[in-house]
């Protein structure tokens, strides 16, 4: 069983390489409970399962393009751990883009992710 | 009531201007719950009450000098929300100066900040 450290590491390693899919099946729960602070008006914040989460990264890949993503981390309290992102991102629809830093805190049991939730700044 | 994005901005603002103490005063539960990854050996990691979390201001303080705080954020999901700091410190005892980089957490319940925990980076 890997650790929380352990799991820390891959999770970042697995961001840096641009391998998040795989790092699903290998670091998450399938109970996985994702927490989302701006989900839209017709998405639910939590999502929960590994389904729903493979769906989200699906419909966020179909609407988003990603260009770089910066990963800084992880940092490590007991079963708990946490990551900075820094991303540059395009919405497909209107070619808008930005960067966005948002934190995300990921939680540990049995050397599983079973929740992850984000945070984001407040939009200037 | 303050919400939790004003409280968040009221507590960088704090760390800011270097005025934690008061930041205690006026944003924290008499309750608090304050959880430090790296307690030492003769620390508990988890204070339990704002005397406690005074006491531990006051230890920090006679033993380590912040030469400067870097503030980041805040970052919010719902009633929780996120901090970046990046801390220019010395040891008293040794002199030893190094920088830290470290991400809090913060959770809020009817205006005022119930438990904080901080998350730091791995030593190299």
């Amino acid at each position: 069983m890997m650790t929380t450290q352990e799991v820390a590491e891959r999770l970042c390693q697995h961001c840096r390489d641009g391998t998040e899919e795989q790092g699903i099946e290998e670091l998450y729960s399938r109970e996985i409970v994702s927490v989302e602070p701006m989900a839209g008006p017709e998405r639910d914040p939590v999502s929960k399962g590994v389904n729903a989460l493979k769906e989200k990264h699906k419909w966020w890949a179909e609407n988003y393009e990603v260009h770089s993503t910066g990963v800084e981390g992880p940092f490590i309290n007991g079963d708990k751990f946490s990551v900075i992102f820094d991303i540059d991102v395009s919405e497909r629809a209107s070619g808008q883009r930005w960067r966005a830093k948002e934190i995300a805190l990921y939680e540990v049991e049995d050397g599983k992710i079973v929740r992850e939730s984000f945070f984001m700044a407040p939009m200037e």
